[in-house]
């Protein structure tokens, strides 16, 4: 059989993945998933994951992280695995294909070269990175963001970030078995391309009526967890014009990122965490954190943004005349990133392939992915499919069944032509 | 001795506060207090006043919401008790004095009398209310609320309440054994009359240089809470202009209580709560709930500033020209309470005899307390000592030991010049 020939089996691809998500971490009543990073439903999902690798011949390495690396042998000596890969954690309220689709389709084409006996020239592997969205533990793509080495925040660090029950990061992975000893770093544990198949979560592709999105680059982007200090009181006792209330400064500063990504135009910035120290009816809060993403097209308007919304802070909080204050306690960020152009070429030319190149489309990335982590110590880059209505983190988060499939023969056929070197 | 001479121990009275304080829930390096109703915390200290109140020959009885009545005999025959009682529940970050002086003070003049071998007419009781701050359980004073049945939350209503671990009361009387069966209705486990000493928990003591407050009447309150919906999205795919986002409308909203009550000046207005369904970084908020607390001298202000409130929120929705919403979920009150006359000149007879007209002043309570509602079925009336600058639900709360001393004198003058209806 010509690799060109070679295509995935798109009722196993779906299969798998609607009945591996009404297992482990469904909504009931919806297809809504709430897999939360290293609880037990995401265990099962590993263990499920790592036991289906195996059964097709894969080395399993776990690394320091938990991100889980299954390689299938290529035939060249010493080479570095080409892989594919995405996360298998949802948000809290989530959907079946942001991060899921990506290992399913990647397990789709490991199946699809076992069960076609290929052999590949360099070994081609398969990654589940942990925490990718950040909604247990804060800090998205946490893991392939150590693996890179890149991001400002370390192992050790990450293993100190605690969930909202006060569980650390080493615990959590200590406790669903998966805190592994592989180096979670590129350089000992290193890979020779990345592919990443992934849905849209947008609605760009849906309104220019494409199918399948070459992502060229993802935007930069930036967290800031801000605390807002204020004084404590009785709510019956203490006069309006005395407060220094810690929530209604909070709501001011609140509403003012949302005015002011509105009003520059720069991007986007959103309010998605907030929490309050007191939580009393009858008590003023003294204290209100938040926490600020902020998105655009390049690193130098994430900082112009950014730099906007705090001169608005200061000039609210000096005009509430009172001792309410802020500060920016912690800061995580995703540097604008590039893909590769060899990546961008391989995935291209299968896209074109499969579906005419009036269907494909170049297209930015408005969200962050683990590809733009890799992106930045090995070639990488990304295919997208459409969402229906360009809705994600949420329940209604929909990809047809024939664009799942398409996403993962674009996958498969890309991995072979960059393997093949046919595009380089 | 003649009962006009009878004295309290003071010292007896401040240690006994102190040590049971530091047994049981207090913040670890401050005088802070975080005894939440019905929590291990609160049963310690609930055997301890039980075990205390026993060894001074009282019965003691349970009702259904585990509102504690140790009673002391008296002579008439068929008589109901004469009652001091207030909370020993505390806010999550509160002080050493709010409500548990009042309990405290009571348990001090049951010992005085009982160390006195005094007669009195009336049998004396103690009473603990259980979940007065509301700070577990939603719903301040609930407990004396059920027993005087003019409470809109009813018995059955207020087992079924959750804390924020799913727990309902109901379940957590009974895990720590104070689900009992004396029936919590006035009618059927009724007072005579009912004195409550409590911290000022505002300044207007210290700053008339008053050391007695003869409290008068307790000013009208609601709560209200409030859910904000708006449209789930993902932070970095969803453009500024297309959102409807829930947290950033009800930062408006709330920032509108702060201002509505500032400006109108009929009281005090107060969003001490607030809670996001989604609680992640990268996911606008589509679902915001808080709480108002209204607080104003008269009902009717009551009336006139929810009113104001509701319909600046009408104009801030209507002008956010997106999908968001807001309703009123859930709502109590506490009508304003005028206090019985009968108690009232017991509390000032006893106040001036103390410390002399000139350190005595009547007022009207800002904050709620459990005698609002016993005001609603029996004579009742408060004492007020002074709180060091105004402050309360605070760890930084005080009122010096003298003046504590001095409130329970004070509470058992009042009493006996009540039994012996000498200012009837």
């Amino acid at each position: 059989m010509a690799y060109a020939d070679l295509r995935i089996n798109g009722d196993r691809l779906n299969s798998t993945l609607q009945s591996t998500c009404s297992s482990w971490g469904a909504i009931v009543n919806s297809t809504g998933m709430r897999r939360l990073t290293l609880t037990q439903e995401d265990k099962e999902a590993r263990d499920w994951l790592v036991q289906s690798c195996k059964e097709l011949g894969c080395d399993v390495k776990i690394d320091q992280m938990g991100n889980i690396f299954a390689t299938r042998r290529g035939t060249l000596k010493d080479a570095k695995p080409i892989a594919m890969g995405s996360h298998m954690d949802t948000q809290p309220a989530g959907g079946r294909y942001d991060g899921i689709l990506g290992v399913q389709a990647a397990l789709e084409v490991l199946r699809t070269l076992h069960e076609n006996k290929i052999e590949t020239r360099h070994p081609i592997a398969l990654i589940d990175w942990t925490n990718e969205e950040g909604a247990r533990f804060p800090g998205a793509m946490m893991c392939s963001g150590v693996w890179s080495t890149k991001s400002a925040t370390g192992l050790q660090e990450c293993y100190k970030i605690t969930d909202s029950d006060g569980i650390n990061m080493q615990q959590a992975l200590q406790d669903i078995g998966y805190l592994g000893t592989t180096p979670c770093d590129y350089r000992e544990n290193g890979l020779e391309s990345y592919f990443e198949l992934h849905i849209e979560q947008g609605p760009k592709l849906e309104i220019a009526q494409k199918k399948v999105g070459v992502v060229t680059a993802v935007q930069g982007m930036k967290w800031f967890a801000v605390r807002v200090s204020g004084v404590e009181g009785h709510s019956g006792t203490t006069p309006m014009d005395v407060r220094s209330d810690a929530l209604v400064t909070a709501s001011r500063l609140i509403t003012a990122v949302s005015e002011t990504a509105g009003s520059t135009k720069l991007g986007v910035a959103t309010v998605g965490v907030i929490s309050n120290d007191t939580q009393s009816q009858a008590t003023i809060p003294s204290g209100v954190e938040f926490i600020i993403d902020v998105r655009c097209s390049t690193d130098q308007m994430v900082t112009d943004l950014h730099t906007a919304i705090f001169h608005r802070f200061d000039e609210i909080i000096a005009s509430e005349g009172n001792a309410t204050r802020y500060e920016v306690v912690r800061t995580w960020g995703l540097p604008e990133s590039i893909f590769h152009n060899d990546c961008i070429a391989a995935v291209r030319a299968a896209a074109v392939e499969e579906v005419g190149e009036a269907m494909v489309m170049d297209m930015k990335s408005g969200a962050g992915h683990d590809a733009a982590w890799t992106s930045k110590v090995v070639k990488s880059s990304m295919i997208f499919v459409p969402s229906k209505d360009g809705v994600s983190h949420n329940p209604a988060e929909y990809t047809s069944p024939e664009d799942c499939a398409l996403g993962t023969q674009v996958l498969l056929q890309a991995v072979l032509k960059y393997d093949a070197g046919i595009i380089a």
